[in-house]
């Protein structure tokens, strides 16, 4: 039951993050005689608009990895949970910095900040799932070693890729920011292609 | 359990974009001494609030419908259904540019993006259809052969529907905008009186 | 199944619905040097998010009641389902209306809105269930006959009090405002000491 | 049933208001040229965020605490439940004054309303689970006498507490800010300590 509740809660907060951005079109104003192109010139939005949807998404997919894996639930877990929607909720914020700000002087400080914000939750992924497994702590009692080692190996690399692609940024902004759409796609593509059997 | 929490974070993510035009009202400023002319002339934004929470309803009730079919969800499905609930997040811009512009010369665009907005989400929702009923790959095993093919076909006209009244734009926007508000209005008559049974 | 995602939709709307006039606060802009006599300037807006607060969790608490004697779900309920949310979440814009103009010479026109927003889901709410019980369509078997028709009677003056309670805009506003806070404290009130034995 | 539909709604009032504080960056506008710096001048923000994140957690945990030994709700405790979410949504609120004038001649208002939403909440705790402990009127028959005397001895100080550091403000808005901050450090770390078994 608790569990169940940590899901929902957790749910309810994913989605309110992945559908925050739709926020910053409702504010725009437009001048009338001009709508056409003043709608073209915010593609960049529209981009960090999808982006947000398919990172959060994949937030969202591992949230759930995790946690189908999981018994049961403890205080330290459910504290380490909420540490870990603080950078999801807070990440279309830097996103829509990177849409506002990539063509300009300080596209730089744009691409840190959704650099640091990508590789802080790709760290609390780490510390949520290594709570979980030490010593099988919270693991149900039917989930295969072999699982458990491969879920603790493609965690791993996410704080280091991420770190990677936050320092491209002093080198260039942009190849930082291309970079994170890269990571994310080659996230989907390979999660798509790895899966073996459909989740019942 | 996953598909259950597809489906609760899905509902969350509907939630939240069949209220996002009342943040409209909420952050509009009126003048004192002359708010009932005011709120009168609000009337395309209150049709707007109106069409959107029966357009994102429709397609919620789908949502359900194509669910309540599926044994199990996998990857790809899960992606294909964030990309399905990027156009329904989005909807509540282009209906709120509608309602503002359908008076003005930029009446054109604002109809062209509301069309290309329901002819993606028309794709999307026969793109999610068609990959789980491929080879009933993800069908539950008691679903009836005539009900997938009846799914199928319903879904079929939707992006051709979708796509005629975004081209009517060219010829007369507000005809386009009547053709959005009465495919919505025939959508919920046929589905109402085509539906048998009540589900449980 | 259907029914639980019915419910578990509409309790996401009544969660947004319920939290929406705390963005009026958040909006706000202060002077320094003046935050406690500003702070205080805004107690109307304090009553109106009370009052939605209240207002939106009675009607939560009458769908609640409503769904818990329904065995089933057809589609024309889940369109009169989504018809009874509009109104929920528009509401917040009406109360923050009242709360902004009560003492001002729009006062009146703040209150008629109110009021007739009000009216109409009194009607919708009377217009769900007589759909679902009629001919017991709907209803769960081992529901008593007496529960219904007592649920049927305590519906049926609500909009011509809500109807009363907005003509007396008319004479006063102000007067108007009182009985939405009285008809709210009463429904409360009553609710409460009505209710036989705890829902498990 | 209706124990979950509170739950359900409750998680969701919960997951907005946790999420609010995140809108203040996204309406944020910076000046070209310079967003280094206005980033960073954001700080008290920041912190207030991760307050909001950690402080609504815990009384999401503890609303969970409680639930979890229910065996039924009834309509007192429903409305009762609606009051205490009050001052849950309204929180962001206070907590954004407090990082916005902390500097300023205005910092003792912005910490006595911090401190009073605080302490309003903490006697609604108590007073939800003194309703549904009086008697064991709404307790789960498998609940420890022992577990119940815990729980209302936890929650006992917490009004006293939280006044004591709204009255500081008097003396040091500064010093009361930082006691909000040691209390909800305080209370994740007794919580994580202090709890023996994993929820199941």
């Amino acid at each position: 039951v608790e569990k169940g509740r940590v899901e929902a809660f957790s749910d309810g907060v994913f989605a309110i993050a992945i559908t925050l951005l739709v926020l910053v079109f409702l504010e725009q104003h437009f001048e009338e005689g001009n709508l056409g192109s003043e709608l073209t010139a915010l593609w960049p939005s529209y981009l960090a608009y999808v982006l947000t949807f398919f990172t959060i998404g994949i937030t969202w997919v591992n949230h759930n990895a995790i946690f189908r894996h999981l018994a049961a639930v403890d205080r330290t877990l459910l504290y380490l949970n909420i540490a870990l929607l603080v950078p999801n909720v807070f990440l279309p914020f830097p996103t829509q910095l990177l849409a506002e700000f990539i063509r300009t002087d300080d596209a730089r400080d744009a691409a840190l900040v959704y650099g640091c914000t990508m590789t802080v939750m790709a760290l609390l992924f780490n510390a949520v799932w290594h709570y979980a497994a030490w010593g099988r702590r919270l693991l149900a009692s039917d989930v295969d070693e072999r699982e458990v080692s491969g879920i603790t190996r493609s965690y791993a690399p996410g704080p280091i890729i991420y770190g990677l692609a936050t320092l491209l940024a002093f080198a260039s902004p942009v190849a930082s920011a291309i970079a994170y759409g890269l990571i994310a796609l080659v996230y989907v593509s390979t999660s798509i292609w790895g899966s073996e059997n459909p989740a019942r």
